[in-house]
């Protein structure tokens, strides 16, 4: 082969959207989904998985961009020129799975599943086209207490993961409700579907856009830059007056908080904030969380001010029942409005959804690009989908889900230093002196004991020490050493001619890497810290090298999985 | 929602292919792969996944099915008209990725990952379109330890998943010598590739088609069916009858195994088999294993053979070398022919690798669908692929890997029972009695109780209980203990009006579904067995419902992971 470069060389790049994953994210994911499994599992989910892709047909069209009706989706065509399409969520696909083998499973079918997701988006920053989620899903019941269970599956999970109680909450909404809500400012029937749409997805703005942002977007419409002629301009939905304010009264817009108001052109100061916040209080019995500066209405108050509101339409009942039904099992089972909360705002994206729908959002405040404070929002949600078996099975099949973004989370727990993401010690590295064919054996035997040794010699069956010869270009010293440091190796064992021919039978060189880094940091005269590297140096007879090895990891506490 | 048969629902099929995973799969491969990562890691090999497609340059074409030349992987294209294609293997992609990284990876580069890789094949029993493998790589180092490193780890991993010695072996070739060969008898060149090709392909097919079916195809070719005019053709290498004897030779159609005897039309019986065998040991001094009728050379003896054929080519000697290092190298760690068997008949189908090429076989016999006896075969491989990272560079980047296949491990672990595949026991079950909702509260509490405690008092932190509140339709009484009897719940919990309402306070009763099962098989006679299954029917407080439900656990000896 030559050395020479070559003029055609191919460009390595990793597609955009979508990232390679190092061992700290990789560790970290595993230790996260082994915590969520747990929870999963004690709650009676069992696990089951399907392919990465379905047949197109199969999975459907449920995605929220709607505007791009072939897009969203990876497509390709079989062999026999059927379509197939990599699956865009877990949930069509256990529709597809239950659908298949409804004969054989227990119903009602609880089951759980982890894997790779994919959408054909416009990749952006913390948007990927390939991403982890983590669902939970009860197909057979169409029970309110199913719902009820997902939303405290959810909260027990967010603190078994060690996010504390009041850094998260599980809002419920109901589709029904907004349903009922569209219907009674007269955006009902099939004619209006497309102006529904609309609607909800100026709602399920909120968060982002704060009130005024939403109200445009129920009325004339909306430029991205947030003045006239600025950024692109978002057609509105062209309610009246009246119909926006009953819009906005229903799906929470009145409800606020401190992210809503750092989002506002008026920022409060502090104090006029915490005056704002005991207003709400006071005048209006809404929860007022002050280190969050979250403040809404208890559930109580959200279904009964909907209750006046929706009355009057059958759908908008049937949610509102629904809603109360699940609020009142979940609170006699502890949870209250802190960790599962009645949310006007959450709509969800999916298509799919026909009565509850959940979201799992954290609380606490991040910055965003900008340097501002935003709340650090979603990592997961789900909700009923009662029609999405029933479309292979004729008859209708009640079913309910909840799923976690998986990354999404993952980010969340680093930020809150909820989970060890420091990659594990390097390996022993066996350096090579010696690149006679004998000595070469030499040193990969050990290697081998190292490798056959028990970490701890009282746990014979527990891990054992990771090892590994210098596989590179042993001609070069130095190299092998930035090699180890760069492994974040413990220890480096090196056996050259005067270790090997010892007078006293056969030595080597055990040298502590983590010590010698710190003598190195501390010492600044040289002859000093030459001395000091030295004690980090040990020479041991060979038949003693794994003791020297054990006593090297115990100094530093190093352990192994 | 109508509950009509509709006349255009969906047909909810599995595409051709793929497969769905169920519980006891997904326990067992987690527990497979948790092994195989504390072998890597212990190797000193760290985690690092790709995505699950990439550029489609940047996989290229190294699929064996050059037949098709478009085909063998699922493409589509970007929206910016890029096309991008789903990985066929983890080595393509990892090559993207240390290119791509070069300057910050430390070198060598030692790395494991697992995944899903898709082939866009024709479908058939035991091959799919969609499987798993769990690869290790080492980048950046061109030692032929690297390549003896992979054997011993192959080896490890088997006899860590519970493999007995004898029952695996890593073989060894190298494409070098396979080259040598194939310039000494006159293919070497350009223009020749394409004959080479079917000459490979026809060596490859020798645990297939045994020593016969393999003549055929490196001479005037062979029908499929074994017979002319039977099954289809396929086109032979076209070789002369002294190029045949050479190929022969050297690519180890000498060496015989019981499953070739057993495919050949002339079976040998018992006693002829094992005269055959004592006669191959004492007049050639092969080494001969009775238990799996394996049959071949010493390691020295095929390597010793092959240099009286290749000498005269520069490049088998070269393959010849890198082969004599490997095995002296691991014979000094201590794996002998048995476990580490160079064999000629290892030509692995992807067209990347330059130079040492692996393969693990199990011998262990099975049967096949006509019930004959076959070997298990292959479960995984790989080799040394120098040229893979060098596509990117643009100068020398040696690399070295080798890949198992996942399902197929798991199925020969599953065949040997080293695995434990029975899915855990299911969750208990709190029966619904009464559907008032503040009854269905009082269930739902219970079953929060339950999830609160651990199994073991013991043990606080240890796992908790598993348990669920019935979600189906609860007027259906029998339907709730049928759903427990499938879901394998130890115990369900019964709570009517009569256990409520108790004089000495609210009972429940806790029926242990295995012993009841247990009673029910061995009494015959009606009253005995009413009897005896109230044994099984515990009625106690309802503050003792934990104790009640750990007591029915412990007789069980049940655990949740």
């Amino acid at each position: 082969m030559s050395s020479k470069k070559k003029p055609q060389k191919l460009k390595a790049r990793l597609p955009r959207g979508l990232s390679d994953r190092d061992p700290a994210e990789i560790a970290a994911t595993r230790r996260m989904i082994e915590t969520i499994r747990t929870v999963y599992e004690r709650y009676g989910f069992e696990p089951v998985e399907t392919p990465a892709f379905e047949y197109t047909d199969a999975l459907g069209k449920f995605l929220p961009d709607q505007d791009r009706p072939n897009e969203g989706v990876f497509s390709f065509q079989d062999d026999d020129e059927q379509w197939l399409s990599l699956r865009y969520d877990l949930t069509a696909p256990l529709a597809r799975y239950v659908a298949e083998n409804f004969e054989t499973l227990p119903k009602p079918y609880r089951s759980y599943r982890q894997g790779w997701v994919f959408r054909n988006e416009k990749p952006g920053p913390g948007r990927f086209r390939q991403f982890m989620q983590f669902d939970a899903d009860t197909v057979g019941s169409g029970s309110p207490a199913a719902d009820a269970e997902m939303c405290m599956m959810a909260a027990d999970t967010m603190e078994a993961l060690g996010i504390p109680r009041g850094s998260y909450v599980v809002k419920v909404n109901n589709r029904k409700v907004l349903d009922g809500l569209m219907e009674s400012i007269g955006l009902g029937g099939e004619e209006n579907a497309g102006r529904r749409l609309t609607v909800l997805r100026a709602v399920d703005k909120l968060d982002r856009l704060g009130g005024e942002g939403v109200r445009l977007l129920l009325g004339k419409g909306r430029w991205d830059g947030g003045e006239e002629g600025k950024g692109d301009f978002t057609k509105g939905a062209g309610l009246s007056e009246k119909q926006i304010e009953d819009v906005f009264f229903v799906s929470g817009g009145h409800c606020t908080s401190w992210v809503t108001f750092a989002n506002r052109e008026e920022l409060p100061t502090a104090d006029e904030f915490t005056l704002s916040l005991e207003r709400l209080h006071n005048e209006f019995g809404m929860l007022v969380d002050s280190p969050s500066g979250e403040v809404c209405f208890s559930n109580d108050q959200v279904i009964s001010g909907w209750r006046d509101h929706l009355s009057d339409t059958d759908v908008g009942k049937a949610g509102l029942e629904e809603l109360t039904k699940i609020v009142s099992l979940v609170r006699s089972a502890g949870y209250g409005s802190k960790r599962i909360r009645v949310a006007s705002d959450v709509v969800r994206g999916l298509e799919y959804y026909t009565g509850p729908v959940f979201e799992v959002e954290l609380t606490f405040p991040i910055e965003d690009e900008k340097g501002n404070p935003v709340r650090f929002g979603s990592v997961g949600g789900g909700g009923r989908y009662d029609g999405l078996v029933s479309r292979f099975r004729g008859e209708p099949v009640p079913a309910t889900g909840f799923s976690i973004g998986v990354s999404r989370l993952l980010a969340a727990l680093r930020h809150l230093k909820k989970i060890e993401d420091k990659p594990a010690a390097g390996p022993v590295v066996v350096t090579v002196f010696d690149r006679d064919p004998v000595r070469l054996a030499d040193y990969q035997r050990m290697v081998q004991r190292l490798r056959d040794a028990p970490l701890d010699p009282q746990e014979p069956d527990g891990p054992r020490i990771r090892a590994e010869l210098y596989l590179g270009n042993p001609k070069n010293v130095p190299n092998q050493f930035k090699y180890a440091d760069r492994r974040k190796s413990p220890c480096v064992i090196i056996q050259g001619g005067d270790e090997k021919n010892n007078p006293a039978g056969p030595h080597v060189l055990v040298k502590d890497l983590i010590l010698g880094a710190e003598l190195a940091r501390e010492e600044s005269d040289h002859d000093a810290y030459l001395q000091r590297q030295a004690e980090a140096q040990q020479l041991v007879p060979e038949e003693k090298l794994i003791e020297a090895v054990r006593a090297v990891l115990s100094r530093h506490n190093v352990t192994w999985e």
